[in-house]
């Protein structure tokens, strides 16, 4: 293998091999990373579970997700070699006994990687369990999903637990956002680039944009995300993640702990949201029956299991203040929901007029520079500009134009790795840029805690939206105040 | 018409109607006026030379022109309402009396437009032909072409002819330059979009590349040319209007003369180029036999008519400075040259590198963001820019990608206008923004001037270079010296 210069043999862990991420994302992750020559050719991946599986079994529960989940024709050479690293071991995640299994598998020269995709709550019993086992060596490392708690408390108690037992350099903590091409590409766009690097602030850029728009609903999970709503599930660590990384200073170097000392600075410096100011900077919604592509879709009260007393948002509206030098006065507007009319993350950053119209007599207000970054779907970067129309018109006609890069255009020869690709490739090479440090965590909590807790105290319920629709009409409302609009 | 209500009615008279201007660009760009409704109903265009020709002789001359030059179809409406304009009048140009028969002809209520697409050397002569004969009135218009002189003494000579005679303000001096879509494009490009206006200076800019070349030689104007050399006949015109409009600060307004004033300023700021600094700032050139697109071609010497001591430039490089607040330190350099690999003509603007390199362990040296506007052909306008390409690899690989607008494919929809239509236009509409101003005309041969004199007096002969490559190696030097190169 070309990698095993660079990289160390690895016990890649998988708590939760059965469970649906496993399934769908880290299993056909880990198999594109060994297709791609990327694995050590002696790391192995220890499935762990509770049910007792045979060797057989467990090769074809792996084989199955692969053959669902890998939106590709499975190449048998890689196939071979993969199914050759597999070992399963079978226990109870919080019976201490049961990881002696473990301790025989595991290889005393290789780095154990845990990916814990188990509910957070077992987290400090499995790191309890490995510690009784003598699992944990210096250079042992620990993945968490999130949900890392539902709150500033919660979070610290499993922070804590975790702390116990490994050090904040041996803790990955995955924000899958941070593994997508076009927010990696986002440090480059700043500062590989003069134009934007030196007018990346309140002198050049009028307001910045953050959408993430999801088509689907609560996919039969109503309970789950009823405990969460999209504050905790997609602002407290997506967008607040994107937005620290459009927002920070150049970091001193492109190590992990440099980007992350800018990315902390940016979650401190939001400007806290209370019941104060409730209104003037949120929108929460919660969506109705509607039509989705011209099918009807039922309202969240109408999904299976639903409380008909939910107060949970599916949509939320924020108008985002960041009290720092840079950005004083420029306000980031973040907007998400469920069931909106199609799938769609972007970050737009317009740019302030030209300080004089020489336009004036044609155009009262000429539409400004844009710079958009699409997350998904046709990852891409877009500028739009002004130029003149051709033609012989007397007044200039002047339209504005996208100049378009769009990622799977340009660079046709290059695969888009997903962003599990990715985030796995960087814990097993022990990179922590990628992954999010604990007092970001709880930054982004304290600062979203705050926001949760004046929606509790406020007398108004979610304001409603059809399904299929961008979001209660207040939400238009709390960017239009400002004499702007949401992006189309 | 639905252009009636804003022009009146022209006499559009055309000296030199048979000559090879008049039928490659004039009558076929005043056609495709017809054709856009651009002419008012009452315009008429009246073709004046020496030949005594019959009415149906005209329009056979007129027809045979418009077949051969007009790019497409011709609309059989347009022609039978573009012929009924025609009218003609034989005349000697120097014979006062003659003029009698345009007198007849010409309309009191009708602007009219005089068109001299006659050597300069006689514009004094029509002007006064045409005073002695009591055509001149307040809004009386003359178009002149190029060239007028060959160097400041001989061009205020004609400019001072035509002085007598015609008001500044009814002064129109062509340079097709500005009639480029491209070049129109400039200004809104500039002023229109602020990722630009506040950052065209040269703490954001690094330098400025301006390339005219040409793939034709001589084309059996071997005297003609060789009395003007490349220096008089594209750089003291063409591309010294361009570096203008490159380089101007803001004007006031859009009108005529708000530009004109901040394209003279950039003129004057240019630092001369004399005895002292020749050998540092110019390359000049001549193309000796080479290859053009596989097949041999005759070096200029060789060129029919050609007398074997000419000394004069087929190309010229140049580093140009423009010693003002806006522009120290920042180098335009200009490339022209006949016999060149193809034909285009761009502007360059590559910006500075960001303050610092933060991808420094993989890039020494950062490419730069670039904004290329493509003047011919293929008119478009493209950025340069950074990004990082999509996968897997652990040092962050980057890659120029670049971000298109095309003309032709954006604006589809828009047929691209040649030049000569937009100006002749304009000069009916009685608009001289895209007009040159005499002390522009003045300033930019004062300062050829003092480059052509210190060529004269050098020693040196130009660096010679074989047909279809890209000038003398000595061009190469005059960049690379600065640690910088010319575009591929």
């Amino acid at each position: 293998m070309a990698s095993d210069s660079a990289m160390k043999p690895c016990d890649f862990v998988l708590f939760g091999t059965r469970g649906d991420l496993a399934r769908r994302k880290l299993l056909p992750s880990l198999y594109q990373l060994d297709k791609a020559g990327l694995l050590h050719s002696q790391t192995r991946i220890v499935g762990v579970a509770r049910q007792p599986l045979s060797q057989e079994e467990y090769l074809s529960v792996v084989s199955e997700a692969l053959n669902t989940f890998v939106k590709e024709t499975l190449c048998d050479e890689t196939l071979v070699r993969f199914m050759a690293r597999l070992v399963y071991v079978g226990l109870d995640f919080t019976d201490s006994e049961g990881y002696q299994a473990l301790r025989d598998v595991v290889q005393e020269d290789h780095v154990m990687v845990n990916y814990f995709a188990t509910p957070p709550a077992i987290y400090g019993t499995i790191c309890g369990c490995l510690q009784a086992n003598n699992l944990i060596q210096p250079d042992t490392r620990v993945v968490l999903e999130k949900p890392i708690g539902h709150d500033l408390a919660s979070s610290m108690v499993i922070n804590d637990q975790v702390a116990a037992y490994f050090e904040e350099s041996q803790i990955y903590r995955i924000d899958h956002y941070l593994g997508k091409e076009t927010v990696q590409n986002l440090v480059a766009l700043r500062f590989a680039n003069s134009l934007f690097a030196s007018k990346w602030d309140n002198r050049t850029i009028d307001h910045v944009q953050i959408t993430v728009a999801e088509e689907v609903g609560i996919e039969g999970r109503w309970d789950y995300f009823d405990k969460a709503g999209q504050m905790r599930d997609m602002i407290q660590n997506h967008l607040l993640q994107v937005l620290a990384l459009v927002a920070m200073d150049p970091p001193v170097n492109l190590n992990a702990d440099s980007i992350r000392d800018e990315k902390v600075k940016v979650i401190k410096s939001l400007r806290p949201i209370n019941q104060e100011n409730i209104y003037e900077n949120t929108v929460r919604g919660q969506y109705t029956a509607g039509f989705l592509k011209g099918q009807p879709v039922p309202g969240y009260l109408e999904e299976e299991g639903a409380n008909l007393d939910s107060n949970t948002e599916t949509f939320a509206a924020l108008r985002v203040d960041i009290d720092n030098w840079r950005w004083a006065g420029v306000p980031f507007y973040l907007r998400t929901g469920k069931r909106m009319p199609f799938k769609h993350s972007e970050i737009v950053v317009h740019f302030k007029n030209p300080p004089h119209n020489l336009y004036r007599d044609s155009y009262r207000q000429l539409p400004p520079n844009k710079l958009t970054i699409r997350l998904q779907p046709h990852e891409g970067v877009e500028i739009q500009m002004m130029n003149k129309v051709p033609g012989l018109d007397q007044t200039q006609r002047l339209q504005t134009t996208k100049l378009d890069l769009s990622f799977s255009d340009t660079f046709k020869n290059e695969r888009i790795a997903d962003a599990y690709e990715r985030l796995l490739l960087e814990c097993m090479l022990g990179n922590q840029a990628l992954f999010v440090r604990r007092d970001e965590v709880e930054q982004a909590w304290k600062w979203c805690d705050s926001i949760l807790d004046a929606w509790a105290r406020s007398n108004e319920p979610p304001k409603s939206y059809p399904a299929g629709t961008w979001g209660p009409v207040a939400s238009v409302a709390l960017i239009t105040r400002d004499g702007r609009s949401w992006e189309e």
